[in-house]
């Protein structure tokens, strides 16, 4: 399909940042014009976005898209007692309940702006097949840990393997995860490697996301979780870590000399009280790549990058007592074209070749009025809501409509088994 | 006009917090029933709200409405910088800029199930001009200080006066106002006690939000601000105090022990950077009365009470590192009776006899299923958004109606002058 959006404020997210009013085409899955022209040709769709919004998706780096139908469940208790009850419901899980979660969830994503996601789970084959049935762009890790700590059957590497081995959509790439440190053995880190280099997969973990896995690694070990993983040469450009909020100085340094990815979850991570932020202006001055992740709805519990966005903001520049040590810019950048980057695809930036993963937002929502180009970043960061996105297109596709998502019949949703 | 709400989850916020399916009948200005029955009666508007949840209104106990027009003017700039440009901005002020960014602001409030907010400003009659226009509930504090730092024409506490004696709209109610210990002196304090006395109205104010405020006046004054307010009996159950991030456990006390009332702002504590988050485990345990503000567009950038809950938990929780520091019960009560009582007003409760300021939010929204009797309220502060707010009801009146708010024409409001 042939799209034009014209006449929108364009935020391109390219090199120079370029804000303008004007229009994009796409041909195909591809964004083939972003200028003040307006392109030629026939087009199956046009969209007027006067006074509006027009920038890349949203990319949720971490997330476990399968516990949507945890909301509400996981609430009002110590970390421990969280963990416990996580367990337990993860224990007794069906496959109707993780597909219906997964597409819950992809739902919920898409009608906040986000067009591609990362996930970390199990059954990653059961949640591609509810990608596939909403159209969005899915980056799936298998999760992987030690066969004594899993509920997974049979051997978790063999089953991300399989799954990686297995044809995939358009629009989904696999990688191999690992759970964390607390229930991965170097050999799983070893064979993890492996495989990433075998198929070219990227690897997607958990890292250093409360105090007490690292305090008992070190006490175990000797030496922090980034230090080791450094040491065994597991981290490199291939990584993406999610959370990385209790790291030091000198694991900061390791993260950039490694090239490692990190996810940040902040939202998450005050919701379970971790007591940490992760250390974004020290890694921004070592160049680490930082995206954002919403994690899971039993963490959150929301999908919500707009709150991500806002709320990552707010508390690094609290936690510095400075309401400019992160600009609401580079936040933008953290949830678009950083983690186009950290993700080695053409996503993340509004430009010729670029794979067509874009929102409209309404700037004369009630909530965004005044819109400009000058306050265009701040309305998104600090004032929008999901409710503001009209349109999403993922890949060409138009999966959010003038604020309507077609396959989503919230009488039927209402009604299914989500655990 | 008498309403009739049935088959919805009613969530009371009753002195049991009682929680059921039933129903909720309005006749006039008032809810005259809430329970399992049926009522009877002719009700000229009947409202389904099967699978929907219906609580009372939320209330906003701070905030500076005719500021809405200042949103993504304000950010990423230190302390002094923004003080300084706000004062800019608000030196150059015109009357139809102040006008149109209330009611702009006001129809953002009733988008998000605001049914009621306490505002603090100079030019209260403007502000109940569209407060009238819409038919939100509002509590107008007139703002005082010392002449030498005022922008206002006259001598603010006369104009605090000549608001105060004016005939009110139905949902308005006048208070006094002062800006704050930094531009206050004694005898301003005193003489907005008397009036406050003369006229049976209350007082809100600015309270301990900067660390630079308090340490400002501890360095001139050898007390620190709520120890000085309360020797000079200006602190009583009369006041609502915004903001008292920067109290100790002393001058908790003295909170306490004069009833005076709290605003806790999260967001925009956060936005600014304070770097404090109000000590609210140890005024619970005071039994100070919270409720919750989200102070003005320009140090947020929004009005949405569902994000300062949440942001409000996470930041408790997070700061003292366990997730069950504060519950969402009592959050939530923060954002209706707690503030309701603050204002002594009969509102934040569903009860007979209670005037009827109410909201239903849609429980099968994409981000709200799977929702429930059990998992409703965490639900409400951890993952609704505005959009998710389906009608609202203030005074009797549907202001929202199934999503749609009738006063509030986009392409209009994107044209106006909100400086």
């Amino acid at each position: 399909m042939d799209i034009l959006i014209k006449n929108g404020i364009i935020i391109t997210q390219d090199d120079e940042r370029k804000i303008f009013k004007g229009n994009i085409a796409i041909n195909g899955n591809l964004i083939t014009y972003v200028g003040k022209e307006m392109p030629s040709g026939n087009f199956d769709s046009i969209i007027d976005a006067t006074d509006k919004l027009v920038l890349p998706g949203f990319i949720n780096t971490h997330t476990h898209v399968a516990m949507t139908g945890f909301k509400g469940l996981l609430d009002d208790m110590e970390l421990n007692e969280f963990l416990n009850k996580t367990s337990e419901l993860d224990s007794k899980r069906t496959d109707d309940g993780i597909f219906n979660s997964s597409l819950l969830g992809i739902y919920e994503m898409i009608n906040g702006g986000i067009t591609s996601f990362l996930d970390l789970y199990y059954s990653e084959d059961i949640i591609e097949s509810a990608v596939k049935k909403t159209g969005i762009r899915a980056y799936l890790a298998w999760a992987t840990l030690d066969r004594e700590f899993t509920t997974q059957k049979g051997e978790p590497v063999n089953n991300a393997e399989n799954f990686i081995k297995q044809t995939h959509a358009d629009t989904v790439k696999p990688l191999i995860g690992v759970q964390g440190i607390y229930v991965s053995s170097d050999e799983n880190y070893y064979r993890v490697k492996d495989i990433s280099k075998k198929y070219g997969v990227k690897i997607h973990t958990h890292l250093s996301e409360t105090r007490q896995e690292v305090y008992d690694f070190v006490k175990k070990n000797g030496e922090r979780p980034v230090e080791h993983l450094y040491k065994i040469n597991f981290l490199d450009d291939n990584v993406i870590a999610a959370h990385t909020v209790w790291v030091t100085l000198n694991e900061i340094k390791m993260l950039a000399k490694s090239g490692t990815k990190v996810s940040w979850n902040a939202v998450s991570n005050a919701k379970l009280a971790s007591g940490g932020t992760m250390p974004v202006p020290e890694m921004i001055a070592n160049n680490v790549n930082i995206s954002l992740g919403t994690d899971s709805s039993g963490s959150n519990n929301s999908l919500n990058m707009f709150e991500e966005m806002k709320f990552s903001s707010l508390m690094i520049n609290n936690d510095r007592w400075n309401a400019d040590t992160v600009k609401s810019q580079q936040i933008l950048d953290m949830a678009t074209r950083n983690a186009g980057k950290a993700l080695g695809e053409n996503i993340g930036i509004l430009k010729p070749g670029y794979l067509a993963d874009l929102i409209i937002i309404d700037g004369r929502a009630v909530n965004m009025i005044p819109s400009n180009e000058n306050n265009a970043i701040n309305n998104i960061i600090f004032s929008a809501t999901p409710e503001n996105v009209r349109f999403v297109i993922v890949n060409g596709r138009i999966l959010k409509h003038d604020g309507n998502i077609p396959g989503f019949d919230p009488e039927k949703f209402a009604r299914l088994n989500y655990l």
